[in-house]
């Protein structure tokens, strides 16, 4: 994955906020528990993602010893030596011996698309405070891609995005989406009879309850939340979300999230790149033709077991194009 | 909660849908595991749910004598007597003994506005299957409300609806929200540059991939799910979500559940009428007011201890208006 | 995986839990939902494991088509033709689409030796009830593993077991194991003084609570549950549990439920075995090795990269021995 | 609940462990995260739990304000004044608002007899890291009751411990405790062949795996894990196993930790105390003879429509007794 941003997104951020991310920046305690230091030089800052959005690491408990240290059940720090540290978590990783990971724990404040929104709240295994549109006044904020991201169905992978469209093409689908997007807002107000700030727009109207004058808004709004989960399930998040079949939108904080990962556990961050994240699974069939290529068989998909799909996917694994 | 309704919401299902669920109607075979008549002659129907919803049960595992079977880790039926279970089943929702009740599983299959299905995925212990707008293409069908549903924010509870506004207004309010829902979709089709059945709209443009073109479409589209849990989880939801906190539209979805359970477990159901859904909840302090009141005491808010909230709230459960 | 046993298991149940058995087996109704005649078959039958334990069915919910209809969160039973079924299944399993198998669930009753017990509740996502030893008496049972079965701590694996001992010193560690569980159980039933029938021992004598006595029982002793998960979470436990690096004695527990879920679901049984019980999981550094040896390169471990544990599961992935 | 113990336990540990923990204690670092002056003073201590028990407090995450901060997704601090965070989060306990509770973690290192916590466990909202007794050697401890703890069966609470025995009788009992528990564990050295510190015992002999050896310990022997969860799945903990129905075993844990709780978020404590350890539920039932009572209505058990177990814990919690 790429390197760490460290632009924090000022323009994402009114004066206000930024005043009350500095004033628990510049808070200092003293305390007995793991600190990371690089994680810390990040805290509370926001890291940008797509237009609009951003990821805050808020809190986080443990770091690479504490897996090392439940692992061994330990009275102390675990540690033995940092290379030994690195071997038990490799161990752990490889075998699958997820429980260590899960006594790490990290929160996050997210500000994302709704219908990004969607897709990440089916990780169940997390703790979730999302804004409440019921009891607050949305910002007027809608996610549009990058032109270069508007892009047709893909003909391959039946749920994902394929070519770019033509850019005079991708300029007014744009278009469509953003005044549609404004209109909706303006909408809102009107049916709110209210202005975010509190200012009441016509003193001679009623406005409409919060819980249904945002049904009008579309998907491309942006919510945001305080999230909360585990190593284990985070590592489970990035696997899926940072995967190439997972919406760009949704991979775009993945993305963010695993650098903040490398920053936290990189003993452990490494172990996942190299055993889950990189890597294939190949299944019984898919074994069985690299053994017969091994011992120098040709072998083909017809005499492999296996369906067009799973042999052009093995063969992409095994770098042999279309072999 | 109300009679069940046995309406089937035909208009709300096409031709191949209403024979999709007329074939299953129709199949029967036989089976060693517990029956209930009362929801069998429920199964596949779609129970309409606001404006183009519907809830229908697809499957059911366990009975009211499952919780008792469980309870007693029985080899047999765990049936002794009707009364006798019914103590039990009792006992077990007085005491919070819950793992018995979550024994009993069902799945339903809901159609249901994407802001709702926002709500309803917070609750975690339970198996969800979303209809995937990456995928396939959503329908044309919005939540538009009733107009006396049509409220203003309520003062009391800062989170919902108050009073109706006058029709004049809504219906001025519900146009809005028409016409914008609609202009999105047309805009969406136009996106797709397809329509559901298919048939490409302009041959000499490329659509947008499915993923991108929904985030234009509004919070009030319908979506649909698989979704499956177990009592105990369900009763939580019915709880939370058929409570008068909750936003009138999910609660029309969980009192048609109630009515579901009720079919489906009427000695489970009755215990929670009355030890979880009825009755009520007294702090400490609620509870010292009442002994010293049942004591001839005269107590005021100021003498109570509790906040004013508190003190409307106890009077309120006590019948006591604003005593 | 074996050959399913359809012995019973009679002499590990007494007459009365046979006629119960007996009579939930005798019982028959009509239902509009899947049924799986295979596994009706065996419903509420004792499929005996390990030396007094056993695993019965008691319900189910859903079969392969159900996993289809969910995928497709259809109104029917998604079923086009079986073939299509199955590769939709295939394709599921492959790509780690693990929701729809979340949509079958199965509950179990099972008896088991308490240190078993204590591995498989560590599965989280299951309900279940266990029977208690605070509110009842158990039985004078306690599982001692064939002689054949009395091995070493492992020298490879070093949490697990390696060569047999020779049958006399096994034979000597056994008796010891008995004798230590009836003189366990003989003070269990003084310290009660009651027997299981519920005869007071001696009339003069006050017993003591049964949450008391039983902890000087071993952790040999039988226990027994009800347990109830849904497929994804089932194979995931069988995927764990019928590994060669569980112990034993689950792993006959893991074998016996296999042959039930075979079954049960066939289709998503076999994708299940291709893609996850069988073929291997390779790391980017394993896989790398993969590609350079297909190239017709010689690699060592020295120049892999890999540590000496990870490039000796490697070969035996590859069926390459100590290579 | 009651003063917190600041005894840690000494002679608990051994002479490595003290030191283990010394150097943790000794460490300090500087942090942005928000830190508890009262918890990190008990960090890492061990406070003492039944004969040989223990908790220690290995790290937490977040405090009062972070629960405010949550609920509100603030960007700073969401701290306004003490005032104002009380009562939203008294607010939030009393409307069961639960997931701000969510977002404070802690994880606690636990020493514990096996059949403590075979009922812990039951907790499935939580992280555990078990000592493994297949890869390591259990202590020689095993948890016998002070003789005053020593009771037979509740007449009236069919699960729980009623009068205590006559003090000779109580010793009798101890003393088949003490002998059967210490000569399984000579026997679990012998069958190891091996001391916990590694010594063999016999070089003639074969050692049996620690997987198998284990099996013939007591229920009543030490286990210890690393156990992590979320404050509100805490203090449902605390709710069940502080209570007078949890056998006194694991309510002795529960008490320490709810004193832990106190040092850590007093606010939250306090709420929790208020309105869930504290008050009663009224079933429907319960809430109608209540206000019947309040109106000066004479009302029996008869005319209540209650059970008598229902009336009868109805009374107890109105304080008049067998009214």
């Amino acid at each position: 994955m790429r390197g760490m941003s460290t632009e924090t997104a000022p323009q994402r951020l009114n004066a206000e906020q930024r005043a009350e991310i500095d004033a628990l920046r510049a808070q200092r305690a003293e305390t007995r528990r793991p600190t990371v230091p690089a994680l810390e030089e990040a805290l509370y800052q926001a890291m940008p993602v797509l237009d609009h959005g951003f990821v805050r690491v808020v809190d986080y408990m443990g770091d690479d010893a504490a897996i090392v240290q439940a692992a061994r059940v330990s009275y102390g720090r675990g540690t033995k030596q940092s290379r030994q540290d690195a071997g038990l978590i490799r161990y752990l990783m490889r075998h699958a011996h997820t429980t260590p990971f899960e006594m790490c724990e990290i929160k996050l404040h997210v500000k994302l698309p709704i219908f990004v929104a969607r897709q990440w709240i089916r990780h169940r295994t997390a703790n979730v405070n999302e804004y409440s549109a019921r009891y607050s006044i949305l910002d007027r904020e809608f996610y549009l891609p990058e032109p270069d991201r508007v892009a047709a169905q893909s003909a391959a992978n039946r749920q994902g995005r394929g070519e770019p469209l033509h850019h005079a093409e991708a300029r007014g689908l744009l278009d469509l989406l953003r005044e549609d997007a404004e209109r909706a807002y303006d909408h809102y107000e009107h049916m709110l009879n209210e202005r975010q700030d509190g200012a009441v727009i016509d003193p001679s109207r009623t406005g409409l309850s919060r819980e249904l004058a945002r049904i009008g808004l579309p998907l491309s709004a942006y919510t945001q939340w305080y999230w909360k989960t585990d190593l284990h399930n985070l590592l489970r998040f990035i696997e899926l979300r940072a995967d190439p079949h997972a919406q760009y939108e949704i991979r775009a904080y993945a993305e963010v999230i695993a650098d903040v990962v490398r920053l936290w556990v990189p003993l452990a961050y490494d172990a996942f790149a190299d055993y889950r994240a990189g890597g294939a699974r190949l299944s019984a069939k898919g074994l069985a033709v690299v053994k017969r290529l091994l011992a120098g068989e040709a072998v083909t998909q017809e005499d492999s077991g296996m369906s067009r799909a799973e042999w052009r996917e093995l063969m992409q694994a095994l770098g042999r194009g279309e072999a």
